[in-house]
């Protein structure tokens, strides 16, 4: 079988053989134009046209039209959600929650997972040329929020003809989106599970991203943004935005357990700036993999819009108004161990949905893994999550 | 008065007039210079000659030199402890701590204070000029650890004729240098007061150090760290990594207290990638100011010497042994939302000095300072050290 990108999975460099594989899921690949007589209306005001959004699908819609799964990526994720990688041949990002007999069954569900607005991996981002001068739009992109991704996949949601979603999805940036989804668009989702996320970027969390911008805007390479059209890449910024990020998706414990002091192919210190230690070694070669699937620009403007996001600014201040005579039901979860998006978050959000009478399930699940335990085999999350999507899928007359 | 560069103090641009400053405290600036025949004999197997060691003292050393207290600065302090800084003109940083009627008061001990070997404030490093190439060492300077801070230190002490001190004190890796006092030279210490520390860097803290030094090589004008041969300075890597590092000295809770999602002059977001946020302004401000006082190479080779200390290892895996028959009083400080050296790294201290029956003070403030919290107003603190400072003092037959 092919990827979306026509290219025969799991034969990249970094994937040295099938075997280390998930048996592939039968998944499509597609592309949706909005031309522009169909602009994107943006919350700065700007409009985006035309606009394309790529997105994979897996399962099949029933005829009701009543099982349609959203699933939202995070930060550095994509809509190879539970297929192999293009550009790295790894497998999909969430394979252990997305594919046959999983909390999220591709027998049972038909499962839409899209390439965010501002992203570059097929949906119209910085990378992508700017109708009017033909040259990449750079800085010349808007600046996107939350909301903006948010309303574009309601579009894609429209051209597919389905009315309302069974649910949406997403851990992290995600999540976030999943929250909007339930605040943009209430009558279109019969139920949401945010992950590992908060209703407002923190102070901290603003305070990692601009290390990663200025990181990025720092490298020469960057030319204002403007590196495609020199042939530059700032892929060393680049990395150090990713080496900083990466920090934080693990907890300090994960990092103590997995890595330690131990060092790194020596016995030694060698007492110089090589990566002796294993933590160094290990944060280098996430940096110098990250800048071969993503794009500089791309993580200026998703960094920004987590930033912005603010759903209790956007609705004047008590978060419970924002979810004010909900129907949809919602699972919160988070992980102990997250100090990206501590448990506080949750209980945040808990609070305003249960201050507004809605139907919600909170669970904070035992890990030391940090925020990515999201990504991670968490089998007290998968059962979780198995639980409240059965009980769903029931209220919603989905046979299982 | 004049400060250790001859110039008057508290009239730089960035301090508009005394009135801001604490009451000068008279200190004396100097430098002891150590010869070829001297040599440093540092633990890579190196030797470092001639060298000069840049330092402050304050108050006067009785006559049975049994007064005399060394402070210990940590990555980006200097021997500017209680007087202004010739470079930026304000207060020194920690003139809460040493002065007249502070905890470390100036009228009762001799104080001390030396740039660390590897720093770039008088002491000789990567700055400095390699004396067989007639040009600045840059990564020619060898690699240096806690402990041949500490040997270098132990040379001025005994080139100011003091055979032992009354106390070594200091916060973050001046409590590491405390720790490897009483490990090098436990008959010459009567006191260590570490605080805020640990006795072995933490994977966490590791991966934040390489951060910032993968931002400082990847900015081109860093030149391989030859960038004062060619007149260039980077700035931009090294406030990078600044930026990155302030966020792990504040804790979570601080961040949001402090700046939460303030906007920086402004009513509404921009879209755009400004300093929209109070907290990415004041990031940019410590990135940017930083760079006019430190080195980028001292900050590679500095963050360098954190890495590899490791007391537990030194001492072949018990760290208790490291400790074994010291007669050095200790006074462990720890702060509750310290999440760099978080209050488990001073219990493992204090474990390991129980162990060896060692006279210990263990005590975790309760602060939502973060890891600064050790260089700010803490009552708590101060209480502390004035009961261990005294109590000590008389144990050492010192007059109150």
């Amino acid at each position: 079988m092919v990827d979306a990108n026509g290219e025969t999975p799991g034969r990249s460099a970094e994937s040295p053989g099938e075997s280390l594989l998930e048996p592939e899921l039968e998944s499509r690949a597609a592309s949706a134009v909005f031309d522009h007589d169909q602009p994107l209306k943006l919350g700065s005001g700007a409009t985006l046209a035309p606009y394309q959004i790529a997105y994979q699908t897996y399962g099949a819609l029933n005829e009701a039209k009543s099982n349609a799964v959203l699933v939202c990526h995070a930060l550095t994720g994509d809509q190879h959600v539970a297929n192999a990688h293009p550009i790295t041949g790894k497998n999909g990002w969430w394979t252990t929650m997305v594919g046959p007999g999983r909390p999220i069954d591709t027998n049972r569900f038909f499962v839409i997972c899209s390439n965010v607005i501002g992203g570059c991996m097929g949906t119209t981002g910085p990378e992508s040329i700017h109708p009017e001068t033909g040259l990449p739009y750079g800085l010349n992109f808007p600046v996107i929020t939350i909301r903006d991704m948010v309303k574009a996949q309601a579009n894609l949601i429209d051209r597919l003809e389905i009315d309302d979603l069974f649910c949406v999805i997403g851990g992290s940036m995600g999540g976030m989106q999943a929250l909007q989804w339930a605040v943009s668009y209430p009558d279109r989702i019969f139920s949401a599970i945010p992950i590992a996320t908060a209703a407002r970027h923190s102070s901290q969390n603003i305070a990692f991203n601009e290390v990663g911008r200025q990181a990025i805007m720092a490298d020469r390479d960057w030319h204002g943004g403007n590196y495609q059209r020199v042939n530059a890449r700032p892929n060393k910024g680049l990395a150090v935005a990713r080496m900083a990020a990466h920090i934080t998706y693990l907890s300090e414990k994960a990092l103590q357990v997995k890595f330690g002091r131990n060092l790194q192919d020596r016995d030694q210190i060698t007492y110089g700036f090589e990566a002796d230690f294993q933590i160094e070694s290990y944060l280098r070669h996430q940096g110098f993999t990250f800048v071969d699937r993503f794009d500089a620009n791309s993580y200026l403007y998703i960094t920004r819009a987590m930033d912005y996001f603010d759903l209790e600014a956007d609705c004047g201040g008590a978060l419970s108004s924002a979810f004010k005579n909900t129907k949809t039901r919602f699972c919160i979860v988070s992980f102990t161990s997250d100090w990206l998006f501590p448990t506080s978050e949750a209980r945040h959000i808990v609070h305003a949905l249960n201050a507004a009478a809605a139907n919600v399930s909170f669970v904070e699940i035992n890990s030391d893994k940090g925020h990515d335990a999201f990504l991670l085999d968490e089998p007290e999350m998968f059962s979780t999550l198995r639980g409240f999507i059965n009980s769903a899928a029931q209220a919603r007359g989905l046979n299982s």
